[in-house]
């Protein structure tokens, strides 16, 4: 179709990084590792920030906003956390540049900062300094805040969307009187992400907890939704971490209890990120480009004319335009293309590389008999629909892609859960099925570091509704408890 | 009434900063420079990214997001726009900590970046450098991109909202094949401001351009729009730059024009920033705390109940529900605080801190008459109002109160504009009456400098209805065609 875009079975990463760009969803930047996010990559990320955020704040949470900046002490004040992300961060050391003697900018080696600060990589450490002055009694738990933000971690091979050295978030901060209460809320948010991944962006997830070497850096326990891409590998999109007193203790944050005492406050954190934007595209699209679940689409309907000269245009810019004034009414994002400089064939084109949901073409022949052309882009497949029944035949199929692209991925993701028994199989399904290998795991370090070494997989997590049952280690041949989700992952 | 709150007579300042922490909108955090947002302020600030969003979508533009650091190298590219920024920017040098051989953590030193980058203080540098890679053709102009982002300059004496080393704003940036088209948008941007400002901060601004030593480093005209705070100094509340080519220029951006030609882009940026929500405060509070705007305020209504025990508030609290749902039908934002920990004495006093727009008090009396207590933050005045009225009264009282803050501080920016003519009369105002002061001025620099330098009034803007006639420079007796407006300002 004119598309030069790798196909999938040619090279999956290849196919992956030229569809971002084609697709106008973001391109990498002068400055190593951060992208541009580009408007219509931008549009969806914007669909996924107003349902999240609608989630956040039904669930009792408000927004707030801490600093960018992190002084050096304050990550030296959690040991692990530390250790988590201090090899790659962002520093800054200086606050002045000036002109040099020959004229050129340098940074002006007199204004150099007392103490260093860190680009944030994330917030745990600046926000829970703050809490300490938020929290004297019970009474001011809990607190349920939210924050968007740009963070950044110094990766070194970074791909757009996926792993880049800056990127967008928003991250949870929560702070409670009680074990039960932060482990709730903890639960709680990987429930809502789980929600959100399913209902909004079509992408079956796995819930489960992470061992405690995949877990957040300070975290007791980190909730997580694993979701498995076309080529199956498997991506982390989005976590929850319990964390415990930690952080309070690190920042000697203690409340009065009813009862009079003094205690450490919980803590939970949860975030996920403009990752979700990868997810979304290597879950759904196809070798002629983006298929876009209906209700993240920031484009759902998109009418092109068909004709030859301005008499033809007009007459089928008034039914196309009345129809998208109804389409709009209920909702409806509907753009009408009536471009002249460029042909119906390179618009079709254009939308299907987009993902557009569906396209209406109107011909002069559609005029004569009252029709349309609807193009479905999941399926490619098309149909004439009368005038009389186009609008709610749009409804219908918006409910049905969205539920469709779902059950395929559901399907997909369902048929690359391999249950294996010997080592022998266990690295054959990596190598040739791929997916998530369901396997016995002996819970030790040692296993889970060996098999990490020997194939590059990885314990994905251990599902939420797994069951104790009687098996031996896969690797081992210890006697282990229960079958853990294993796979490469992005 | 209890609030401790520094009145605005004793300590203006004192009064501004004192409000800002007490109300819960913002407070210093433990990073030089940087402010905490809270939650209650975030609300507020999301109320104004909602609409002016809106606007900005309304008039063509899209979102996008671009790297938070920029290479040192792309700011000398445009000279007086590194003049601009160069003294006071966040410099990264480093991208690694690590663990030192006493344990403290350190800047790893082998770890230090080829090309020092600094965090954006403004964007134009890295988004030219995009869009030299998005325009090819005049096909592909105009772009009309927005960005929500932060940003940081590095001042160094800084005021909770007004004027913080990290602050949170919006930046347009747009590309033009016309110098026509790039003014008249520009000129469109500033309109956009000031009817936002207008309509829904209640905020009464000037518009006008700025003279050359005040405007943006690397803009051939600056649009602003101009406020006036209660102790009579001005506020800069928004700025539309136009850049004519220099970006163009200094990033090699050019197009192939209609007829074949090769021509540089024309382009613009506008932006304002959490320094609104500084202006909001200082506009329409008084000493008893907060007064919002309406059509701002997080919390329109709240309903506070009294009683004594429990059968009383449950009687109580089924009158204040329905109420709170047939107002929250309306589009009303409403809480009903049936909080047992605190009394309605300080409640009352917590709402008029946090400038909520209307209360309305149900006690046992009310529910025996059927009538409720409704009080307005802004007049302070009460009344007893029926229950089958008060969804309307509540109604038409929140937009009377919108219309009625701005009518208050327009009549008291247009008595604090005053036409001088002499530079005894001029220092007179400036020192006594403040305000605007509306003054010949020959169009020099060096006049302009000196009165700065003698009274620290700066002029403020040229005002776009501005009349061209004769007069006497009020500084340098030398013929003079208009009059501009000074003042001293934030």
């Amino acid at each position: 179709m004119g598309k030069n875009l790798t196909t999938r079975a040619e090279d999956y990463s290849k196919w992956y990084n030229e569809l971002v760009v084609k697709a106008d969803l973001a391109e990498n930047s002068g400055v190593r590792g951060c992208m541009v996010i580009k408007p219509y990559g931008y549009a969806i990320w914007e669909k996924m920030q107003a349902e999240l955020d609608r989630m956040f704040k039904e669930t009792g949470h408000e927004n707030a906003y801490f600093p960018l900046f992190i002084p050096k002490s304050y990550f030296s004040k959690e040991a692990s956390h530390v250790d988590g992300f201090a090899k790659e961060c962002a520093v800054v050391t200086h606050y002045r540049l000036k002109n040099d003697e020959d004229g050129s900018i340098i940074v002006d080696p007199e204004a150099k900062l007392e103490e260093e600060l860190i680009v944030r990589p994330t917030s745990e450490t600046i926000i829970w300094d703050t809490y300490r002055k938020w929290i004297q009694s019970y009474r001011d738990l809990p607190i349920k805040v939210n924050q968007w933000a740009n963070v950044v971690r110094w990766e070194m091979r970074t791909r757009l969307f996926l792993r880049t050295a800056e990127f967008l978030w928003q991250e949870g901060h929560t702070a409670h009187a009680t074990k039960d209460e932060a482990i709730a809320e903890a639960e709680q948010m990987m429930r809502v992400y789980a929600d959100f991944a399913e209902h909004f962006m079509a992408l079956p997830v796995v819930r489960g907890t992470k061992t405690e070497s995949e877990r957040f850096a300070g975290a007791l326990e980190t909730y997580c939704i694993e979701a498995l891409m076309q080529d199956g590998k498997a991506l982390q999109a989005g976590t929850s971490h319990f964390l415990g007193q930690n952080f309070a203790k690190a920042f000697d944050v203690k409340f009065a209890t009813k009862e009079g005492g003094q205690e450490h406050v919980w803590a939970t954190s949860w975030g996920v990120s403009t990752r979700l934007m990868g997810a979304l595209v290597m879950t759904h699209s196809d070798d002629n480009g983006l298929v876009l679940p209906p209700k993240l689409a920031p484009i759902q309907v998109v009418i092109v004319p068909i004709y030859k000269g301005e008499e033809q245009l007009d007459s089928i810019s008034q039914v196309a335009k009345e129809l998208k004034r109804e389409l709009q009414l209920l909702g409806i994002s509907v753009k009408f293309d009536d471009r002249d400089t460029h042909k119906p064939g390179w618009k079709f084109n254009e939308y299907e590389l987009k993902g557009v949901p569906l396209r209406i073409a109107i011909g002069p022949r559609d005029l004569e008999k009252r029709t349309v052309e609807l193009a479905r882009r999941d399926t490619l497949t098309k149909e004439t629909v009368s005038k009389d029944d186009i609008v709610s035949r749009v409804q219908d199929l918006l409910v049905e892609m969205q539920k469709s692209l779902f059950d395929k991925a559901k399907s997909f993701r369902d048929t690359h859960i391999t249950e294996v028994e010997t080592y022998d199989e266990f690295k054959d399904i990596l190598e040739n099925k791929t997916g998530f290998v369901s396997a016995f795991w002996d819970g030790t370090k040692e296993t889970e570091e060996r098999i990490k070494t020997e194939t590059k997989a990885t314990i994905r997590c251990i599902p939420l509704n797994v069951k104790e049952e009687e098996g031996v280690c896969v690797y081992s041949g210890k006697p282990a408890k229960m079958r853990v989700l294993f796979a490469k992952a992005y």
